[in-house]
């Protein structure tokens, strides 16, 4: 992967327009940025821009055609020698520009301006373009990776910290993957996200790089938590970076239950402040998950394997993941057993 | 590109599953060829299938989104080990099957059984997948090559003989563009396109090996004869082979006419009954053509560089094509130049 990180503490207008320059360059951008002054400074650098609306309905594949034709038009008038889009936004603004850069004219050049930390920290990074089929998440899609990422600090804090604490969720993740000085840092009570951010994106790579189309399988750790955190997340409309803390929290116990996790390593994570916070909101979610639905919701995770089964990631040790196929009966009688496992409230 | 190329006298469905296996293989064909014996055991020897309407609308980016949820429909019943897409069909076919398995689950394997001349010699090979937007054609695509191509003689032989005279105009193209044997084999009076095949192909290869991704320019040789082509196709509704032969005649003419063809190369041209037919076919197409609307299709042109000038390419001899910017005027200055040399009918 030839992605440039640009850590950038201020704005640096020059440092971007050099790799992305105005006159060849269609901005997709997430319009409610708009009341950031940062990102309009950014904004209106870009004389071909497209305004988005971000979520999930951005990436509905019934709707990009209508997405197209609305870009196409800018497209057309830009200087076509290095035509490329530089995507600014969260998740789903990256997934949906990275997908449009990667088809337009058989693949254009990228560029990536995280604005959630979520974004900044996971999602930017790694390729990884995708759009949703009537509901069933990122069946379409492609690998194409961001030749410049730049990550800016007074946009990132710019964003509410409801954001912030979304992204601890996949920190925690990538700190467990990881388990080095990264995870060690995440034992502090308070996180600085932006001091972090450089070695939670290294942790990231690391894995990647080893598996960049994910055709060996090993890229899959990356879904460490995800399997009952989209469960969370479609179940309980809950935000997908708390939702997937809450599956770290599952992927924990169920790997110390199976004894994959030792008891030390077990307490060891215990005693962590962010772990503790994801544990008791994931007792909540226990209470009130749908039980009845879970077989479905399970059903429609995209990593299944085949009619039945999954491939898991149970934790070994910070550090060490070990990936399983697990039958989806198996998942659900272990969300029982945790749920039995609660004090009677 | 590791691409295996299959030629087959008659059917062998055993090669065939061997490389694409019936229970784990999306087969995208098209319905017409179901009244062909041929076809029909091929495509009756898939349960997953999917038929469609060959033809330009089949590239609607508009129609794509419906397309794909009835695809969905079926890839979630086949086992996902090793989900792959095959196509069958003409160019049509290939191009919209490829995009959808380059697309798929970000990317699957491809197999490709073209039905018609054209794909056999052309669009099948070297990659190149596409959708079109609101009538500008392939706007959005990708380069996701088939792992295996097989062409099958009884299949070929079985369309109409028109279709082959349609696949002579892109034959005479790469034979000019090679200018080796293959070109000395298509000055005979009646070709034969099935022993032809293997070195039409292979001229083709030795292209796009060059430029896979069309990033030098190099690639760009292989639309010799396609600027007027496509011009000639869009407004006289003539079919994408005989278009091409015709506007290889106007590239021949004009390269003469610019001292990049000498004489003598000129001579030996209009001494091969392939290029006569299409002369005199041209000819008639020089007078019907509408000179008021040549600009805007023109301007369509999708190699077009900046907002006035495309890339056009000349040919010097066989084996050798010359790749210049013109202008738009210029072309319109040379079909009217050209015009003017027709003997008064």
């Amino acid at each position: 992967m030839n992605t440039e990180l640009f850590f950038q503490t201020h704005l640096s207008l020059k440092e971007i327009h050099q790799d992305h320059a105005p006159a060849q360059t269609l901005l997709i951008f997430d319009q409610k940025l708009k009341s950031s002054k940062v990102a309009k400074k950014l904004i209106d650098s870009y004389p071909y821009r497209y305004g988005v609306r971000a979520g999930e309905k951005l990436k509905d594949l019934d709707l990009f055609p209508g997405h197209v034709r609305k870009m196409m038009a800018l497209v057309h008038k830009i200087n076509q020698k290095e035509l490329g889009v530089l995507a600014l936004g969260g998740g789903s603004v990256g997934d949906f520009s990275g997908f449009f850069s990667s088809v337009l004219k058989r693949g254009t050049r990228l560029g990536n301006i995280p604005s959630t930390w979520l974004a900044a920290i996971d999602s930017a990074h790694g390729g990884k373009t995708a759009l949703n089929v009537k509901g069933f998440k990122n069946q379409i899609g492609s690998f194409h990776s961001a030749q410049s990422i730049f990550l800016i600090k007074d946009l990132l804090e710019n964003q509410p910290s409801i954001l912030k604490e979304d992204a601890s969720g996949e920190m925690l993740k990538i700190g467990l993957i990881d388990g080095t000085k990264l995870w060690k840092s995440l034992k502090k009570k308070e996180l600085d996200l932006w001091a972090l951010l450089p070695q939670a994106i290294q942790a990231k790579y690391k894995v990647v790089d080893e598996d960049p189309f994910e055709r060996k399988g090993y890229r899959q750790i990356l879904n460490l938590g995800h399997t009952l955190g989209h469960v969370i997340e479609a179940a309980m409309g809950i935000s997908h970076g708390r939702a997937v803390g809450q599956g770290l929290v599952f992927s924990v116990l169920w790997s110390h239950h199976l004894g994959f996790l030792s008891d030390r390593h077990f307490e060891d994570l215990s005693r962590t402040p962010l772990f503790v916070k994801f544990q008791n909101e994931f007792e909540e979610t226990l209470q009130e998950l749908p039980l009845r639905k879970l077989d479905s919701y399970l059903n429609m995770d995209k990593k299944k394997q085949s009619s039945n089964s999954l491939t898991f990631i149970f934790i070994g040790r910070p550090g060490l993941c070990v990936r399983q196929p697990v039958k989806v009966p198996d998942v659900i009688k272990e969300i029982l057993r945790q749920r039995s496992q609660l004090s009677p409230s």
